[in-house]
């Protein structure tokens, strides 16, 4: 049987030429910041994000909460979207770690606006906790990989900047954004004061993350990240798939979009109420409420014909496209949901 | 020129009585457990809720903060209403304290309904924190003072149990929705497992609120009380003023609920939109759009006829009756609020 | 039976002089900062100890706490005496609360010197936490009431400040300093950036301590109180107390002081081993071991005949003069102790 | 000019091995569970510490701050000894991660014992935080590789269970006690509760730490690991060096503790009251004071001829041992050494 995994980006396996580069690494001790692998990657994520420096984290929750660190107080409140990946599924770290609470808001379809974040600015006030950062997931997953249009970043840059609160970019799929937006990654970015981004998502890199910001900005993280046993000592093995990732595999993100564009448009023949405009990027999130079955039973289905995919609720499924899906697995999904939502 | 304070109920003076009763109060070390007034106050507190114990504690604000630092463990979520107390006016304390993160629900004018909290129910991940606690303030002070119809408590404390997740209500203004409702407040407080309540608003005591629980909870909030430095010693001369409060002003509520009737009537009748029937209690929270003015420019123009009132962010206002407002109060801020709004 | 009361001077009851005061005290909305006595009290509290400002709070350990968490960022290290009450008997609120850890230095009967201090100092290193406060308790309770000289507090301050490391007096007896050394309060406290003191102790109010340092530290740390919840209404009424306490009773510790001598001098000629000039001020620390019983069974012993003392471990107590111990009250203890270790 | 690094073995370079096994590592998503290379390096990482379960980490700081997470709950107090790595070198993580303090105990050569041990447990107190975890590090960094009889860790072992208190055991370098010791690992970790131990130190791996205990601890430490952001997805490739380690590095411990021998045997003859005896495994920590030079200046001194250590403070230097240095290497730095010394 096929076998086809939609769960999620994270599954991709390492390149050949991946392996290839981390067998030759040049390594050294990163505590130390003596490996030269993790410093060429840390100057690349820096260069393509337009910032003075990047800093090479364990995963994506490890560079988020690292922002969120650095960027407030204990008892600080940060700004961010309701179904955020800071908020939901990051167990609570913000809580734990940086001692903040966040409020959180409700974007249209994942994105906020200046209107919306502007009124949750909170005032001088000794009941209050200070707003001292806003978060931005761009593409926002749960929402189904949607984008931030550029005049919006802009819009709450100059919002933000006004109230001097800085900004963070939660973009693990960062380059996803860009690649939809046909932009380099920088004119997104020139809107956060900080940014993340995944090499191990549509990337394709086997681990980690870069954090990027002003220089001040990276050394308060790399301490943390020690805090947070994130120092790790001969990561330029790891590090060097990052090269790889970032040199080869950021132009065929267009593929996988063009694959979730051909999987949206099937399902949106399939008469459950699915919107095909909705898919942006590489993330396909479908209700299946018209369906007449639950998010579990859906699963179930497409399980038995070998196909792997994630429930988002009870009445949600998402499938995410990416270097290891083909045309003709994308093919094969159709056909299997087009019989399984036939009954 | 006449001064009306309706800012908030927490500007209460004491009365004669309770001045009376602090000035002969039997005291004692509390923190050894031997002062007799504050044992008194906790046994009368914990019979008026129908709980086990309670605890008498410095302020509102800790009594809920020491509900969630007892009932969660650092990284869980707690549920709370958006605009509650717990989360808008304690400084970020859950999150500095407990270490736990809010999840907050847009409840209707205020009240949430186990519609709105059961999908907020985290499932078992990994990614997610765990959904520990559900937070219910009643009355809700910035939906304006509404209460929880005694079914929608049972509803939510039915649920809650479903999924073993204990209930705190926040009743700093307990009595007042007991009051309206012409329930005993142990009806309300059945339907949790703690409940915090206020001495010092409308009861008029100077200083204290009491938490009330489990014998357990309880005991477990004494040493988070120790914690948070709330350990005082001859406790007894404040506590007995709470005693005054609980045995005497309660039955007086329904005088400044008269109040606020009276004033949301004359309110409704001055063109800019008001409804009376929002005003259940003692507070008075009045949209300002329609009057031309901001919630600033109208808090001026009070303030120059010596009524000060509170702003709720641009365009809200709150009026709250109390112990110390007269009717003929009431009719000079009607008045006064009449001529502002014809200009 | 004579009952005799030496577990501590938290166990004073309020004077006449207190009562009256409460009853008579005029008050106001102190979250609102509107409480005239409170105001009073922190004025008053602010120029004895020579700082800009002061705090009126619910405890000395909340005190101490909001001190820590103004000085400090999370992820800090304090400095203090290994046996010290902030680090002793807090609960672990400078952990839950600021974050911090504490690295304990042994002082020389609680007392720290320069030398001690200065190696305690961290380097910058990224493995590292920053120190970022020294505590100095004084007196010292748990050495037994022990004073810091002049020359070590301001050799002491000198250090701190040459690292720019601010220096916390936790003075819940500072008094008791100043009178062992006939100085005025404020040349104690002149080597501190800021300075918590009881007035529930040997001053003899019901509740509360204040916290005095600039004006900034102030104001920050009232931010604080607020989100443990030790924001009070209408607390003019105990801060009433505390001015008497202040005014009034000051002057008689050194009585305090006389009773503890005296039963020091009797106690060093029971052939326990006791030196009697280890008492200092108000506490006599008692080791147990020659008199062959563990304090468990002296405090059973001495219960029986009325009198309560605290253990300090297996084979220590510690017994403590205050206003509510006559002289007679001492010629009894020293008579029953006497008797006991005589067996 | 020969390169002689001896500040750490952390420094050491991955194998051929480790490369190859990297090159060919079978991978898929750790956080799914669904690596395999991750998986058997888990189940060997419990086999060989006799444990029921062992998870994959990303650097011992991360494994030692999860254990506190799990063993513990906010306000509790940890024992551990003053110098040990957890206290001195993780940036202060215990109190901003798990909210414990750290109460340290001074070991003689870094060994505590169960006398030094059991007055430092809390008793039950309103005022006093629950002792709740016992940290200790075998082999000891700071002390010099310090090992823990076999003895001792039963005594304590037997104490803390006696208690119910668990015991972590900060094994970093736990194979280089078993080598000195000549006994299996698990003979010393039966006497914890939970151990951590390295596979990028003496074992040479570039990445990665083992935490390992119950399978109830083990899945607690999996969802604070994702918390912390050290969930890595396809982890299997460094896991993959880690099995090499385990299963070819540990034999040859014993080399680098014939070179640390080597090293110290000579430093013993050259007249700086430097005892031999100090070393038991592959460190090497020289008071300074006697050769008439700081640890900065004997650092520089050495770093001249290509020879790099690390400073413990003003007047002590360590060097480790380890796969990169030579017998030659070590003669180099005597002969350097004693240049040097001479002046």
């Amino acid at each position: 049987m096929r076998l086809v995994d939609l769960r999620s980006d994270t599954v991709t396996m390492p390149t050949a030429a991946m392996r290839e580069a981390m067998y030759r690494a040049e390594v050294g001790d990163d505590v130390y910041g003596e490996d030269p692998t993790v410093n060429r990657l840390e100057e690349l994520g820096a260069r393509m994000t337009g910032k003075e420096a990047s800093l090479f984290v364990a995963s994506g929750t490890m560079g988020n909460q690292l922002a969120i660190l650095a960027h407030t107080q204990r008892g600080d409140e940060i700004l961010c979207e309701a179904e955020s990946h800071i908020f939901f599924y990051e167990v609570g770290g913000l809580a734990v770690l940086a001692g903040v609470q966040a409020k959180t808001l409700a974007g249209h379809r994942g994105i906020l606006t200046p209107e919306v974040v502007k009124p949750a600015i909170r005032p001088q006030d000794i009941h209050q906790p200070r707003s001292s950062l806003i978060c931005l997931e761009n593409t926002h997953n749960r929402a189904g990989g949607k984008c931030y249009p550029v005049e919006t970043l802009a819009g709450i840059y100059t919002l933000a900047q006004a109230h001097t609160i800085p900004v963070h970019m939660d973009g693990a799929r960062i380059f996803n954004a860009a690649a939809r937006q046909q932009v380099a990654v920088e004119k997104l970015t020139a809107y956060a004061d900080s940014v993340m981004f995944c090499l191990s998502k549509g990337l394709g890199a086997p681990v980690g993350s870069l954090l990027a910001g002003s220089r001040d900005f990276v050394e308060t993280c790399r301490r943390y990240r020690k805090m947070l046993g994130g120092g790790m000592r001969q990561a330029g093995i790891i590090a060097a798939a990052g090269i790889v990732a970032l040199s080869t595999m950021v132009e065929r993100l267009e593929q996988d979009h063009a694959h979730a564009r051909m999987l949206a448009d099937a399902v949106a023949n399939m008469g459950i109420g699915f919107d095909a405009s909705d898919v942006e990027t590489n993330i396909v999130v479908i209700d299946t409420m018209q369906s007449g079955k639950t998010a579990a039973e859906l699963s179930a289905c497409f399980a038995g014909q070998g196909i792997k995919i994630s429930q988002f609720g009870n009445h949600k499924i998402r499938m995410v496209t990416h270097y290891g899906i083909t045309r003709d697995d994308i093919q094969y999904t159709i056909d299997t949901m087009a019989r399984i939502i036939k009954g």
